[in-house]
């Protein structure tokens, strides 16, 4: 038996149960935000305004809590709406919306526009795709670079074809990659000439403050820039305190231009008499204002970046000089790419499952589950303990090995 | 100056402001919920089965709450799932996964279906016709009787027509009506034959417990009749706790069949990660059983049954002998339905408007805001302490009393 069989078979007789698959924070993260469980507290319901948070309406959200994340998420606190628990869900929805009823400049509702097909940068994030796969919106794929899309591409792309409506980006610590996208990436994607009047870039702000590093990352104001081409109602900007408080019971947002914004209330004012106000009062008690906000983002990286210091640690003491073999490390985010030579990426995954160590599928990175070259890994490193996470990633590289070698 | 029209000049100089446009329930009803406020209360976040509620998934929602809901609402735990804060999003929704993906046994997504139409009994609810008329689903109106709908005129209508792919129906304590229907009217819309193989009955059962006298009224079980007859997936069952524990802050519900709950789950598993869980644990916890939920809206009655017994002491004084002018005195639910000589309903509304009392407008109780008869107003008694809503009514009669003296 080879060297990485052997090692292999010991990791597979060593019968672990780890998972590495999906970007949950972990229990430590979540106790964090465990004296939310007992606010707003007994008696506690009005906010700053006096509204009776308990009761129907205000379909914006809590002005207090939208001011927190105002600053982070580049939009003024008069355009950001503050939702429930599901910025997916607000992604969703708002292009359900835009199938249904024109979006502002549209010429027609999507659903009557022939083909609606969205750029997808990859690698990305498999919810983004779901979405469309879901809406029947065709998804056209465009590399990463270190500093976001590939524009060229992009901008060639949407110049010319009127049936792209859209691109997704996550433009801070970028799922999966880590890419932290340029000023002059964010300056081409609000200004360049597109086809389609009505095209969106879905903003999708998900790590607005999740650092990994003391270089907490700013990247250029898209709201700002894209009003000052011309293009105002372009971005549609997301972001969640999910990774931030409780990831199943935190608050989602959405922001645009004050356009955006009417069109998205006058809707949505058919579905729901409003959010759930008593989670905001909750959440903006708990964060205080933006300062604690960045207070609380520093504890979470204490929690978690030793994490992807092992990842990075053992992926580097066993590929630093392995031809084809490279991986990210991200300065915020939840997630580690991990690239290996073509057309291993799947029986790596494979073989980790045999062994007990669950992956994201090869391909999840890519629209339709398939990556063209099969060799690009997800990992994700913040649900388990440490020791854990060393055990796994232990695994893994017994895994990438073993792949190596039979090649 | 004729009598009336010198009470009616007498009420404006009063300067009243006042408000019975909305069944929103009141401070004190609020109140009653107060220690959900500081629950579930810190390090309290396990589930009965072991569930981290902080965390992400679960799509179903905690069983511990569809437990509770479960025997009122008539759907087995198995097939009922709790989500977020609203049942009128619920019901948007499930309309907009109609639209865009085939429910079971449907020959076509309905987006594919040229016509689609719903029977809306009248009058009705509002924001029914509002997520109608948003999504391009036609209305075709129904009149009530005091055991439902006109089922002869819903039945041949949904015999012959394949365009009508459903009804709604708010079965128990009606809005605005309070009608409850009887175990025939529900048999009849369970077994009829229907030209539309995938017609869908919009059971909205938001007074499901909401009684406002000791005689606890019961309705036929849809669900089990439905599949009974061989139309098991005929029902689409919803149902909230915003008009029982915090208004803006409870848990909405859906329910079906397990074809429909498993093609709900399927569409929604694309747009949400779960409902907020940490709130289902706070209401179970609250509510703790059927049997808290039934003592709680007990408390809820004590409340609201003298708002109701005011309202009918006023128009009973003043309108007892007056033909043409008769209103409902409903067991339970959240409104009163004032009939009043046909083509006055909007005048008298206008004239409360001017003197400083909000009525819903005339017409909101049929679709797209027409009564053609003009003759049915809308009262909502809960929000106004008691003594605003008995001058809110004196005001009421004094402009039904004009506008007959004018006629």
């Amino acid at each position: 038996m080879t060297e990485p069989a052997a090692a292999y078979e010991e990791l597979k007789a060593a019968g672990l149960k780890l998972d590495l698959t999906r970007g949950k924070p972990s229990s430590e993260q979540l106790d964090l935000s465990n004296a939310l469980l007992g606010l707003p507290g007994v008696g506690e319901y009005r906010s700053a305004d006096g509204t009776d948070t308990r009761n129907y309406g205000g379909l914006l959200g809590l002005p207090e809590l939208r001011e927190i994340f105002a600053p982070s998420l580049q939009v003024p606190v008069g355009q950001l709406v503050a939702w429930n628990n599901s910025s997916l869900e607000l992604m969703h929805d708002v292009l359900v919306h835009a199938l249904l009823s024109p979006v502002p400049g549209a010429p027609a509702r999507w659903a009557d526009a022939g083909r609606v097909a969205f750029i997808a940068p990859v690698p990305g994030y498999d919810r983004h795709y779901g979405v469309c796969e879901r809406l029947g919106i065709d998804l056209v794929t465009v590399g990463m670079t270190a500093d976001g899309p590939d524009m060229d591409e992009v901008e060639r792309l949407v110049a010319d074809d009127p049936s792209i409506k859209g691109i997704w980006c996550v433009p801070k610590y970028s799922n999966p990659d880590g890419v932290v996208y340029s000023d002059e990436v964010v300056r081409r994607l609000a200004s360049m000439p597109t086809a389609a009047p009505d095209f969106r870039i879905m903003w999708d702000n998900a790590y607005a403050v999740h650092h990994l590093t003391s270089d907490e990352l700013e990247i250029a104001d898209l709201l700002t820039l894209a009003a000052d081409a011309g293009n105002p109602d372009r971005p549609f900007v997301f972001g969640s305190t999910s990774k931030i408080t409780l990831a199943g019971a935190g608050v989602a947002f959405f922001g645009g231009s004050e356009a955006n914004v009417d069109w998205w209330l006058k809707l949505t004012s058919k579905k729901s008499i409003g959010p759930d106000k008593v989670n905001h009062l909750r959440q903006a008690m708990f964060l205080t204002d933006a300062a604690g906000l960045r207070a609380h983002m520093a504890a979470h990286r204490e929690l978690i970046a030793p994490k992807f210091a092992a990842v990075e640690r053992l992926l580097a003491e066993a590929f630093a000089d392995t031809e084809g073999v490279s991986w990210t490390t991200p300065k915020g985010g939840y997630f580690v790419s991990l690239t290996v030579p073509d057309g291993l990426a799947s029986e790596i995954v494979r073989l980790a499952k045999e062994a007990g160590v669950v992956l994201t599928p090869a391909g999840a990175t890519h629209p339709y589950g398939k990556d063209p070259q099969d060799a690009i890994i997800r990992l994700a490193p913040t649900l388990p303990p440490l020791d854990e996470v060393e055990k796994a990633m232990a695994g893994v590289v017994t895994c990438v090995q073993l792949a190596l070698s039979r090649r």
